[in-house]
């Protein structure tokens, strides 16, 4: 059996033998290998670095006891670093698994996008996870920016997770199993460090000494940085990470530390690689003197490079159209971004088709996460030539009186290169000018399409885009060869280093997975025939049958429809879908179903299998890519399910042990910001606003006491072991807990109801105490943030304030009940509490506040669609969004209705006439003409709309248009007569005042 | 070219392959790989443990900026722990040399003795240091304790110097310059990192900011000591041992510090390991159940293990004498323990045979450090039988009147299980008693040996002892094979684990190192067939003939006699001596001589070479143990000198630039103890103090202008790199450095002298100026230590006040002009000028340093082998050292004196009659006897010798012998009338009074 010691051991000679260097793991804690200066450093700058390490990482938070089967507060990385980039990383991992004895065709080894981020240290990266039967085994990074700064050249950062590895080699279900050494197990070795360092990071660290480590570590780290010493700066940087992680662990870092911390950390890293830079180019860049040689690629694959664009072949090239071919080979994309990927070349192909004068046949693309491929049906072999005129100055410019050229003619045939006397006049748009006649000869196709693939090509763009070893291009992964044939002909193409050839690249684990492609018509069936399913379309089909058969084999069902999402996405995760069917025990199935469904979707990509009742069933649908050894695999992914979710019943059932009293003084230990007390004076206070809000609004009983309940219990389960775990399932597992307390089904749903809406788009809370309390929580965050200063910038919002403000805006919204329930009053209510708690709050921060979330209202209807012009109509009533949201569904709802638009037009007439201060007053015996009269005659029969809505006030109001067209018609508002004035005035005003309150009918004018 | 990093993959593989885990330095920084856990903690206890590891080891005092060639703040150890000792070490070792591809048989490989400590961590264990042609390579230690705690079994602990190592084996003389990986060097890897991390540690720490985090450090590992979490507790420890380390590299530890801080992290230490035995006992040990089978020995050679004692062949056994052979074989001695082994085995064997019957000729006894080889010829086969007779009762007491048995003449028989009737009667001393014949049969001489040769082996013992894999056996390096013959026969002795066998064991590195004896008369001949020099004295002989010979070949001389205790060294060092002759460069010969000497003798156990003039040339002899590549030996040793005079010469370099001036003031951020002040404090006290002596003393100008300018200077030299870096150099220094900044040879000299003696038995100052600097500074230390309570215990004297009042008082003695100087006026003088200083020093810490000081003087006098008596007879002189010692010698000098011993008598009489307060007056007319009269002429005529010594004193005395004893015989000193009795007490009293003053007669009386 391979020992963990022989894994490092075989994995440091792979790489030793490629030509690595190795180092040591750093001798301060880290938390990753990436912090070891043999990364962290070494990957800024231009000079070479290429270095294996084995580096214990020390996550304090992962602390466990040694109890938890999978997790470790020290784990064991193996990293290395190529840089730079040597063109087939990914192959030479692959071979890598190998000399750890994993045989990579038998098992399904995926790489499985993962946009890696340090914000501590201002680094960031793409790449994948990579799968391992389901399991990440291995980050896979090519590093962008390191401190801050831009990487040239492009690391590749591969970090192997040796215990997640080990583990499923040796068959082991929990760490301590696996063999270390012969004679020794992991638990042997490591077992009573990991429990009495999970005691030190949980139960015993001090955290007045730790805060002062803290304290020191960045002050020292600091006046390093001021002594441009980046090597030991460092290892202060890394002693403050690692006791703020302590910290950390130990809960005690709040909010509001936690991003004070950050910043600095994030400030000393980019100055530590900054000053790192600087002292390297001090001393000359010494590296790029040294002779580190080229790695040795030795037997692994390298994508096809054709060393020399191929011979023209120009002499025998046919005359007659054929198809065209391309492929662009690239490592494995996002999923998203594989259907972009198609559009896009499909796009620029026809653009830029259109923009010769090539004929051609039907376009077509089609791709997978690692090609993308397009064909065009008999391409012709050359442009026709063609005649164009080139327009000139007009005639009258280009030539005198005496029909001499002028300067601008003679001038214009110069610039052409045509003697005055060549030029031609035609018309353009109707008026002569001078011109030019110019033929353009045709172009070869090979000449054009060489032009175009580079274009294609180079211009390949998505929502993140990184750089690799080539010296322009950049995209959401490398691309790393291109296939171009006109019929048996090669595209001569070359875009930056990239040259097209014939040769593609099937997939990596094929016995050949290099293969020559004869002509065009012949690349998709290449690659077709090795299995490979290109058209999107089909692969989903596959993958939803597949999926629905093997659900059937247990009698169960995979609700492809409730699942669209995901099935989109897996299939952009292969290339040939393959679907097996795993289970799990059935006790799991005890677990809320949000637990089992989050981490099958989220974190495995699985299908859920559900019976008839549309309950989950023990299984699942996993897609290999291609052909594996299925029960390898299953066992693999039934593995690393079993882990998930041994570790989530572990959390559940010790959870369940704990009474919901204790968990809920539990949060009082969670600092949530230091100015603003703990979780639990928080949990207080939602508690006493959300009553204090409840006596504007009508409850019955119940509601009443499910609220006072509910109150009471608010945030409990953030002090339990799942929701720290798994903080998504905050509100989830409260409803969970309570319920399985003997909580009444209310007081369960209102706790869970409390926390959303948890996103855009989500759920809304529909219980009025579910959104009471979801309300007061809001407003206490606001309140509290915008009176401590918190609030946030345009670039940062740490405490999410945008979208509580807008939880609030949507929960007034749904909730007719609350509609008494302004913002500024709620906020209020939040004030006075927390000034009850000795919390200093001004009134301008409650001002602020109320203006910061009443402009989310608007925003919360743009971006649902809402024209802008509606939007601006109801804005004056977002101050209560629920009244505000009743005035836009009435106009919504009337907007068919032909009484609206000349009403409102009416109205909105007035309003540009009338001062907004006129009283809505006037002397009857002053409106003396017929037209006033009639008019008035009106106004006095119309009730008070002013708190109704538009159905109601449309009617009436749409009476008066014609009076008021006549009054308007006839006559003049503005009379010399001040007094008459004024009471024709007062009349229009009384008009407007008696129409539905809030309302710019100017906006919604312009809006019908 | 083998790099450095392949380096520590084939060591880690040789040590994998022999069953050894690899586990990750440690994630603090340490200062050794003992420090990591995995020795540390697993070193203790019960548990079996087999690691091999590499550990960058973090020396702040080593910081050099990456400029000295030999030496790195960080250098790398490979370290091995054997739990239990797996007998074989050093041969298992030598084969991973080899599999470094160091050729251990062209290549001179030894263990040289080194006693390892680490009292920070309460451990000690015996071993060596593994010499690699004069190099250290490796520390071989067989660990005794740590935490305080006996370590049972014994580990074997390695730790390879892989830096030195491999300069060696890649021929390069800077560190930078290794390969450490193919296309870069060890430079190119660490170079800014030893040069920012030294800028840190000798530079740039913040000081306060390092005693904070040794606070923090400390307190934490205290709490989790209480919270019996040993593991995390020693990271703890582990990061205090650091902040102190990098404190001590920027200068910041006063002694007191040093002291407190060091009690304390020994205290943690010794804790955190007595509470991780508690733990495991508390698992039961679980490594105990582990199953990590043997060690795999592979092809290394194990000691000769006679698997049965051999059959006894007692049939054929011959009955003649045969010669006895006994080798007892060891791993190497120390070389003083060597010749003490010898002597021991000689002495035991002789004992142990005179204590049988067994007949035998001469004894001789020789050996090696490897081996102890004793023969005795011609030792008979048998013992004879033999009758003794049992003494019973007297015959009065057996038998009553009738001749019947008494009680007791039956209770003997009884006891001796004969019939009463058989008791026979003897004469015992001229008395006749009852007694019993007994006839003891003859042991055969095997049986006899084999008690005789446990007994030798196991009643072996040195000045240090250490335990490894015996069950029982402890001897200053473990006993690892027995060869005992007689005749032919093997004697089947067996002791412990050992037992006696016919297979000796030669050079490790002969082709066959097992060689089997064939009969007793064989063994030294097999042994020195071989090449081995059994005979101490003939490899001396041998070694001095070589040295000699070799230095003769440049024109040079070896100065045996000088350098006779290194000869004995080296004798002892080696079992064939093969002389070497190396050389180094003659531009090291500017450097002061003692440096070089220092460097050849102590460090390297060379032997200088000198010409005609006695200066030195620039060559070395030293001895190879054996057959070896002379010139690759050679090189090796050659460089080694070169890179430690290099360093020498750097430090020396450095130091002439700086002025005198500089360096003095450069003292005064050496603090020396926090409540007295800095260096410079001190420097100046020391001056003061001397000054204020020399007002009692009789100087010339010359002479007081010496002191006042070496005054001036004092200590200046603690300042400079070369006695910052090899302290046993302060005053040497001095000297080198004032002369050649052009100090007159006086004040150079003083400085020089004023640091005499540095160890018992060193040479004293001989000029005044210097006697009076080197007596302030002990007496300012001394007044100093007791002021601030810092007097020594039993068992601790941080600051080594034993060996400065040792000083004062041999300086004393040895200098008579400044007699006047008691040790009560010194200390006084210094706590005066302490009080200037604003020191608080009460009356009551003055006297118990002068009674501390005085104390000395009895045991200086002991310990130079001073009768007791002697020391008697003149301790009451002891405050004045010099007055004492001159009544020593006086009392030696009349030794002879045939009148010394009487008249002595005489005076001590007369002290046992009367008592001490005595006046010494008398009325002369009540003395009116004849022998009363004469005494008193006599004493009328005896000159007051009171403050003579006793040989202007002693003619004088001697004549009242004679009268003195008529008055004694004559005269009853008592008489009943009070006058007389007076008259008579004041006449003696008078004798006494008139004698030299300060002597003990009685004591004198009786010691002679």
């Amino acid at each position: 059996m391979l020992t963990v010691q022989d894994a490092l051991i075989r994995l440091q000679k792979f790489w030793t033998d490629r030509g690595c260097m190795v180092v040591q793991p750093f001798n301060t804690e880290v938390g990753a290998g990436t912090m070891n200066p043999a990364t962290v450093m070494r990957v800024l700058g231009p000079e070479p670095w290429r270095v294996a390490y084995v580096e214990p990482s020390v996550r304090p938070d992962d602390s466990r006891y040694g109890e938890n089967p999978n997790r470790l507060q020290t784990h064991t990385q193996f990293q290395v670093i190529l840089k730079p980039d040597p063109g087939n990383p990914q192959e030479l991992y692959l071979e890598s698994l190998e000399a750890l004895g994993i045989d990579i065709r038998a098992h399904d080894v995926r790489f499985v996008e993962d946009n890696w981020q340090q914000p501590a240290i201002g680094a960031w990266g793409l790449g994948w996870e990579v799968w391992l039967d389901g399991m990440e085994v291995t980050q896979f990074t090519y590093f962008q920016q390191v401190g801050g700064q831009n990487l040239d050249p492009v690391s590749v950062e591969l970090t192997y997770g040796i215990e997640r590895i080990m583990m499923a080699q040796q068959g082991v279900s929990h760490f301590k199993d696996m063999q270390y050494a012969p004679g020794l197990t992991y638990g042997e070795v490591f077992g009573q460090s990991e429990y009495e360092m999970s005691r030190y990071y949980l139960d015993d660290a001090d955290i007045g000494a730790n805060q002062d480590l803290f304290e020191h570590y960045t002050t020292e780290a600091q006046r390093l940085i001021d002594a441009r010493l980046p090597v030991p700066a460092w290892t202060y940087v890394l002693k403050s990470s690692h006791a703020f992680n302590v910290l950390d662990a130990r809960g005690a870092v709040s909010t509001t530390e936690r991003a004070k911390s950050f910043s600095l950390m994030r400030r000393l890293a980019r100055e530590v690689g900054q000053l790192w830079v600087e002292r390297r180019e001090e001393l000359d860049f010494p590296l790029l003197k040294a002779d580190l040689g080229q790695i040795q690629v030795g037997s692994a694959v390298m994508p096809p490079r054709p060393e020399e664009p191929e011979a023209p072949e120009a002499a025998s090239l046919p005359t007659d159209a054929q198809d065209f071919a391309l492929e662009i080979g690239v490592e494995e994309l996002p999923p998203h971004v594989v259907g972009q990927a198609i559009d896009q070349v499909r796009q620029a192909l026809t653009d830029g088709l259109a923009a010769t004068r090539l004929t051609h046949g039907a376009i077509e693309v089609v791709g997978t996460p690692r090609r993308i491929v397009a064909t065009v049906a008999g391409l012709s072999a050359r442009e026709p030539d063609a005649e164009t005129l080139r327009k000139g100055p007009k005639v009258s410019a280009a030539y005198d009186g005496e029909g001499n050229p002028t300067k601008a003619g003679e001038g214009f045939a110069r610039g052409q290169k045509v003697a005055v006397e060549d030029l031609e006049r035609a018309e353009f748009d109707g008026v002569e000018h001078v011109a030019v006649r110019i033929s353009e000869q045709g172009r070869d196709v090979l000449e054009v399409m060489s032009a175009l693939v580079a274009d294609v090509v180079g211009s390949l763009r998505a929502d993140k885009n990184m750089r690799w070893s080539d010296p322009q291009l950049s995209y959401s992964r490398p691309i790393r060869w291109l296939v171009a044939l006109w019929g048996e002909t090669v595209v001569p193409a070359q875009v930056s280093g990239l040259r097209a050839g014939r040769t593609t690249y099937v997939r990596r684990t094929d016995a050949t997975p290099l293969v020559r492609v004869d002509d065009a018509a012949g690349l998709r069936n290449t690659l077709e025939t090795h299995g490979l399913v290109l058209d999107p379309a089909k692969r989903r089909e596959l993958v939803v049958e597949q999926a629905t058969e093997l659900a059937r084999g247990v009698g169960g069902t995979v609700d492809v429809e409730a699942e669209a999402a995901l099935v989109d996405e897996i299939t952009n995760l292969v290339e040939e879908p393959r679907g097996i069917l795993g289970s799990f025990g059935p006790k799991y199935l005890e677990l809320p179903e949000q637990i089992l469904t989050t981490v099958m979707r989220k974190h495995q990509r699985y299908l859920p299998v559900r019976d008839e009742s549309g309950a989950l069933m023990p299984h699942f649908v996993t897609m290999t890519n291609g052909e594996v050894d299925e029960d390898l695999v299953r066992a693999g992914n039934e593995s690393v399910l079993r882990a998930r979710y041994e570790d989530a019943a572990f959390f559940f059932d010790s959870d369940l042990k704990v009474p919901l009293a204790d968990l809920r003084s539990g949060i009082s230990k969670l600092t949530f910001e230091d100015r603003i007390g703990s979780m639990a004076d928080r949990a207080d206070r939602i508690r006493d606003v959300a009553t204090a809000l409840a006596a504007d609004v009508e409850l019955d009983a119940d509601e009443r006491s499910t609220l006072a309940r509910a109150g009471e219990l608010a945030k409990f389960d953030l002090s339990s072991q799942m929701v720290v775990e798994l903080s998504s399932l905050a509100g989830t597992m409260a409803r969970e807990y309570a319920s399985r307390a003997g909580e009444p089904a209310a007081v369960a749903e209102a706790l869970w109801q409390m926390e959303l809406p948890r996103s855009t788009g989500d759920a809304l809370p529909d219980s009025t105490p579910g959104a009471l309390l979801a309300l007061a929580d809001r407003f206490d965050l606001l309140a509290a943030m915008f009176a401590i200063g918190a609030k946030p910038t345009g670039s940062s919002d740490p405490f999410a304030l945008r979208r509580a403000a807008l939880g609030v805006v949507n929960i007034l919204r749904a909730q007719p009940a609350l509609a008494s329930i302004t913002v500024e009053r709620g906020l209020t209510a939040a004030a006075d509490r927390l000034k009850q708690q000795g919390v200093d709050v001004s009134d301008e921060s409650v001002e602020s506040a109320t203006e910061f979330v009443v402009g989310r209202f608007g925003q919360a209807l743009r971006d649902e669609g809402v024209p802008v012009g509606l939007v601006n109509a109801v804005q004056a009533l977002a101050d209560a969004p629920g009244t505000a949201e009743q005035a836009l569904r009435d106009i919504q709802q009337l907007a068919g209705d032909p009484q609206l638009a000349p009403t409102v037009e009416a109205v909105q007439r007035i309003t540009r006439i009338v001062p907004a201060e006129t009283a809505p007053t006037y002397d009857r015996a002053l409106l003396a003409s017929d037209a006033e009269d009639a008019l008035a005659v009106y106004v006095e029969e119309l009730p008070d709309h002013a708190r109704d809505g538009l159905p109601a006030w449309l009617p009436d109001a749409h009476r008066l248009v014609a009076p008021l067209t006549t009054f308007f018609d006839d006559v003049l508002v503005m009379d010399p007569d001040e007094q008459v004035r004024a009471a024709r005035l007062g009349l229009l005003q009384t008009i407007v005042d008696r129409a539905p309150a809030g309302i710019d009918w100017k906006a919604l004018d312009s809006a019908l």
